[in-house]
Parts: C-alpha cells; structure tokens; sequence
C-alpha cells in the first residue's frame, strides 16, 4: 500500500512508519486558524529579558510580597479538611455554586445587579476573553479595540481569526466621538462590528481609565450599532487615589456587556480563578462552550477564593497590595522626572500596574530595545499592543514587579538609553526627513 | 439617531437602551460555531439522575474515598511554605518545568521517548482534546472515532465544526479492517480524515482494551493516510488485572501520536492537571493556542502534582484505587449477572470506570430511561456515545462511583427495569416487527 496523499506537504511521499528516527513535520494538517497564529515576536523578546542583570519593567506581573501565602495555605488546609470529596472532586462547569453566589454579591456592591446564573467562573480573565470569543466570532468578524490595547486579548481574537480595528485612546481613555464616526465610517463601506473590548479601568497597557460620562456615552452608541462589550476589569480594585468609577456593567440594562473580573489581582494568579458576568443566555452559551473546552475550571482554587472572600481577608489584602503599589507608582514617576529626557511624556495611573510612556514620534521603541537590552533594563516595545502596528515611539512599563531599589536603577537606565537613542545619528536624520515631510504635507 | 440593523433577529428594533428592564437576547451574535453548540440532551437527563433517592450509575466520577486528601493537603502546605511567590504566580504556558521533566520521566518508563520539550501541561485532558481540535481541525475536517466515543470529545470536535466518523468497536476495540475500509471508501468519494481519536486503553464508555497488534496496525494505517492520532489515555494505570498494554505513543517513530494523560483518575480531578505529549512542532503550536486561551494552567494544582510524583506517592495510592475498584467493578459484574434478563450482554473491564450493557436489538435505552428514573435507578442512555445517533439498545454503567450497597441495589433495580421493559406490549410490538422486517430482508 502507498500514501494516499501528501497534503500541502513539499515531500511528495511520506517516510514509511517505524523508518526514520526524526519524527515527520505535521504542519500541512494545521487549521486555518493554527496557521494565523504564530509565536509573537514579543514573546521572544520577552525572554531576553529573563537574563539576572537585567531590570525589567516588561513584566505584567503582580509582585509576590502580595501574595497572602500564609492564608491560602490556611484557606488550602482548611477547605481540603471540610470539604475534601467536593474541592478535589470534578465541579460543575459554570463554577462553584458557593463562590457564584459569593461573587453575585461583591458585584451589587458594584452596582451589577446579578445572581449567581449571570456568573460563570473561568480559568483567569484570559479563558473568559477565549469564551466570549468563541461564542461570538467567527473568522472576519470585526472587533472594535483602543489603540493600545491588551495584548492577550488581541491574541486571542486573532487565534478566532477575527479582525480588530482600533480606536486611538486619550487620557480618559476611548473617546466615544472617535468610536462613533469609526462604526458609521465603517458601516458605510458595509463593515459591520460586532464586538467591543474594553479594559475600562487602568487599562492594560496605557494605565488611563474611561471616565463614567463616557462609559455612558459608549454604552448607547454600543446600543445603536448593536454591539456587545467585553469589560475587561482585573485592575479596579487596585486603586491609590480618587474614587471608583462604577463599572460599564452597572449601566447596562441591555445585558450587552460581558463583565469579566479575576482573583489574578487582588489575590493569586497562579490559582487561576475568575469570572464572567453577562446576561443568562450569554452564560448559558458560554457554559456549553466550557464543558467542551475543559469541563471545569480548577475546584481547590475555586473554594480557596470562596473562603478568602467570605472570610473578610479581601478587604484587608487589597489595601495592602495597594499601599505597596502607590509606594511603587510613585518611586517609579518620581524616577522617570528625573531621568528621563525632555520629549518623553508618560501617564499618570491612579491605579493598576502600567505607566505608558510616548517618546518622540520620530524614535522606535523596537530599534531602541537592543540598546536598552545592552544597558540592562528592558520595557515592552509599545507597538506590541497596537493591532495596526503603529504606536512605534511608545512603550509599557510595570512598576510593580521590580524591587524599589530597581525601580531608580532601572529608569535611569532607561532614560540614559533614551537620550543615547533621541541623539543618534541615524536618528537625527530620520527627525529631520519627518519635519521636512511633516513641512511637506502642512504645505498642502 | 436610529439602530443601524438587528442582524438576524426576529424584531426590526432594538429597545433603546435604558429603558426595558428585561434583558434583550444577543443570540443573533453568535457564532457559526456556537450555533451549532447544543445543550446535550444528556446533560439535561443527567440533571435528573441528581435526586437522593436514586443510585446512579450515570456518574463518570472517581470515588472520593480514592482521593489522597490528607497527603494533598500535606503538599499543599510544603509547596507553598517552600516557593510561594512562585506557586502563587503566573506560570509558563507550557507548564512548571519540574512537572514536565518529571513527567518526561514517566513517559520513558511507558516505552515514551521524550523530553520537557515535548510536553505541555493543560487543564485536564479536556483541555489537551480542546488544544489539539483549534490547532488542527477546520470546519467539515473529519475525525474518526470509535462506535461508541467518549462523549467530551465528540463535542469538543463539534465546538470546531468538525465532523466524525465511526467505526464500530468490538472486544479488542477498533478493529483495524473495518478503519481501513472506511478510510479508503471515504477517499474514493473525495472526503480525507486528518485525525484519528482513540481511548485505547479501557475506553470510555465501552470498558474496552485495543490490543496491541491491534494498535501496530493502526499507526500503521495512519502513516499511509496522513493522519494524526489522539491517543487519550487517563484509565491505563487503573488496572485490575492482566498485563499492562504499551501506550500507541511508545511504537510512533513519527510523532504523528499526541497522547493525552491526567492526574484526574490517580490524583484528583479538581486539581486540573493534565499534560499532553507530541512532537515538538505540534506541542509549540498548541502551546500558542493555549497562551491565548488560558495563558498558564493553575500552578498549584502544578506543583502539587509534581510533589505527588517526586515523593513516590503515586504507585500505593494507584494500588490503593486499583484495590477499590477492582473490588466494585466485581461486585457489579456479580450483580448483574444474577439480576439482568436474558438477551442482555456486557463487556467485563480489565481496568477503568465502566461496563457497558447491549440489550436486545428492539430496546430503546432512551425510551426506558424515564421507566429507570421511576424506579430510582440511572444510567447513560448509549446512542449519547454515538456521534451518528446509533447504539440505540446500549448503556454506559459505572461502577466507581455508587457504594457497595448501592451497586448491588442498584443492579438489582435496573435488571427489574429491563425486565419490564421487555416484556411491555409496545416492545414486544417493535420486536416483532423487527423479526418480519428482518424475514423480508433475509428474504431479498
């Protein structure tokens, strides 16, 4: 018998089995889908940023000093003792009954009028944005993103083989004005969206947040174009100054917005525990979409953030991961003002992890890494969260992995790395040839 | 300003937002895919074998007395007294790298040859079967399974718009003969399968074992038809009796084999801890899928695993289970045969979870569950395991789960629902109608 066929495969026959020791590529059997997805270049300079001597502000890491070890391990002992056929045994798909109900409430305390039926609980905020996505998109669709957006996010529409379209944020975040003439703009080419994805709050990776008038605003052109929302929200919690602003959910009277909130914050991402909030025939499609994706979220992890929550230690630990975090926030702007060279402007978060920093149009992040990278201290390339590629002179920086003594070194670092950048050669070439084009089209 | 459109929806005009109180319906977003995802009707019938007073067989679940809870709470404690910030925070998304070199390990000792590279830990095998499909399967690709499959696969390849084809399996699983006949009367009609999905090895749901002459001439007959094979094995460990069959993966020179293990039958399931070994080409591309699915799988249940492993827990406590179930499988094997009618047969397991019971042609298990669930006793209805909608008279049977008493009680209860059941008018109608159409067709 011969190989029937070699699909797509440059070898027209196949090596017999139990021949050759190296083991035959199966790339030609990829999915469509398989073939978009490809290993981002980021992710491969973010290993270079592993190296020990390196100060690394690429990270998108809480810092483990929040981490309440001593309580999980207590929580852990003590759910494993009361209850040990129920949290290491399979658990229903939609979650943990105890912890949907648990977390209904935590969300009217937020202004989300739910029950635990509005509530599926997911493997981190990432598997609720997979979810959603693969109960709403099919290949071309289009999603409506900030520029810049979240990365893993954009990743994983992609995987769906959906198209993003981005709207370019300010300091208050999606200026609804921009979202509206883009969806009529669209629409009249006969582009319609079907998607839009926020993280309203201290956003991954600018830092701004979406002021409640335009959350308002943004939710009725939202209902005009018949959109969906995915509200992203790991971040609000996180808080140092200013007060809250009421999710997008709590305006929503519609069920169009796809709450997603995590326990990856305010206390261990490495148990991977999250959760949804939409309207029950959302949450029920996305519950079938689950069971098949993989049957149950994890229960000790889920019983471990039952206890936490109704335990009352949550109130307590988020204030201190934000005590730390402000310290470092404020370590980390107060080091940027002294380092970094005129031209350079960044944003202020009152919360969260990132500060976004925009140098001069004319400089790329991306050429300047192997610089920084020289000089031992490493960001994210800014471009890496614009799906349109743009956003070259920007670039994300964490502030609260690092050690404090880190946080000075490493922005001095930087901004030495930057001011050698803005004083190339090459560079005052490309700044020139910019201001003579930029001459050149005002002339017009 | 007006609603654009309301895309496929029955009303011409949306609510304006803020007004209705009433959620309005989004299903007209969904996706293709989603569309074609239903609630299983199993699920639906499943929900009634909840009720206290009826002993279910129906369950797919270990029995927790199997579960060591006192030993995980031990290494719960250990690990995150020992790494905290690093079991508390996100992990890679191939996996703790400690648990793949030491599964890597493990799989040498199987007959696996490989390394860490080779594998990537998912969240449960639900996940890893989850991987394989989005990496592999577009729409209308084919994938052959047995007659029956497990069920969870079957709709994960559904979530991807694939379709399946069967074979049907006898004592020694899928017979060789009736896969290549298949697979060449499809290629003559123009359709190619790409991927092959099995449970060797005690198979849900049938109980039974492809031998391993058997799996040679399979993996034979995939090299020849270019298709790549899940081998799904989370049961070969939880074995009774007889000798241990080589996994598929340990004669694939190619690496056209992705097996998928679990610690959810020698561990616990609510950990969520699985890993799937392949080629390395297929391992990265799915570990790309997985970073824009759930970006690392939960690290304690990780670390937990590895510990379990490393301190040389795992063969008492497999002996322990192996102990447990052998013993109940015997107890319902007995009570079967001293309860069930004549013209009822099944299949005796060497190993795993279930027995599967054949009843005569003209029984239809669906219409006599509602019978069973009067008397208190469950079961899955077969024709679920049955992607084409066939195995009409058969039923899945576990028997890790229930208690002794209620094995025996339970048996006892459903051989008095056959009974009934084949001696009903309507029955015995059907079957006579059967042996005349089966006259006129021996006839022809």
């Amino acid at each position: 018998m011969t190989s029937i066929r070699n699909r797509w495969a440059v070898s027209a026959r196949l090596p017999a089995h139990g021949g050759d020791k190296m083991a035959i590529g199966f790339s030609h059997l990829f999915s469509e889908r398989a073939r978009a997805m490809k290993a981002s270049e980021i992710r491969e300079l973010l290993k270079l940023t592993q190296r020990r001597e390196i100060i690394s502000f690429a990270g998108g890491l809480p810092n483990p000093a929040a981490f309440p070890a001593e309580k999980i391990k207590e929580l852990a002992a003590k759910v494993l003792t009361e209850r040990p056929a129920e949290v290491l045994q399979y658990g229903t798909t939609e979650g943990v009954r105890e912890l949907r109900q648990t977390l209904a409430e935590r969300m009217k305390k937020k202004g989300i009028d739910c029950t635990e039926k509005n509530i599926l609980i997911t493997q981190g905020s990432q598997s609720g944005i997979d979810l959603v996505s693969k109960v709403f998109l099919d290949p071309r669709n289009l999603v409506i993103t900030g520029l810049p957006t979240y990365l893993g996010a954009a990743n994983c529409f992609t995987s769906y083989q959906a198209q993003m379209e981005g709207i370019h944020l300010d300091d208050e975040g999606m200026p609804p004005d921009l979202l509206e003439e883009k969806l009529w703009r669209m629409h009249r080419h006969g582009r319609n969206s079907k998607m839009l994805y926020l993280v309203p709050t201290f956003q991954n990776p600018s830092g701004v947040t979406l002021s409640e008038s335009r959350r308002k605003k943004i939710l009725e052109i939202a209902a005009q174009h018949d959109l969906l929302i995915i509200e992203d929200d790991p971040y609000s919690d996180i808080r140092f100054e200013g007060d809250d602003v009421r999710p997008m959910k709590s305006f929503d009277t519609d069920g169009r917005v796809i709450y997603l909130g995590t326990f990856s914050k305010i206390l261990a991402p490495g148990l991977r525990v999250a959760w949804a909030v939409g309207n029950e025939e959302s949450i029920a499609k996305m519950t079938i979409a689950k069971q098949s994706a993989d049957l149950c979220s994890n229960v000790l992890g889920q019983w471990i953030a039952n206890e936490y929550i109704t335990g009352g230690y949550v109130d307590g630990q988020v204030a201190k991961i934000c005590q730390l975090y402000k310290h470092k926030r404020d370590l980390m702007l107060g080091a940027m003002k002294e380092h970094f060279p005129e031209g350079v402007v960044w944003t202020r978060p009152l919360g969260g992890m990132f500060t976004w920093a925009t140098l001069p149009a004319h400089i790329d992040t991306r050429q300047m890494f192997e610089l920084a990278i020289g000089k031992n201290v490493a960001y994210v390339v800014g471009s890496a969260f614009y799906p349109d590629g743009s956003g070259r002179n920007t670039m994300r920086l964490n502030y609260t992995y690092p050690t404090d003594e880190d946080i000075v070194e490493g922005a001095k670092r930087l901004g030495g790395v930057m001011k050698e950048e803005m004083s190339l050669p090459s560079t005052h070439a490309k700044k020139k040839m910019a201001e003579k084009l930029n001459g050149v089209l005002s002339g017009v």
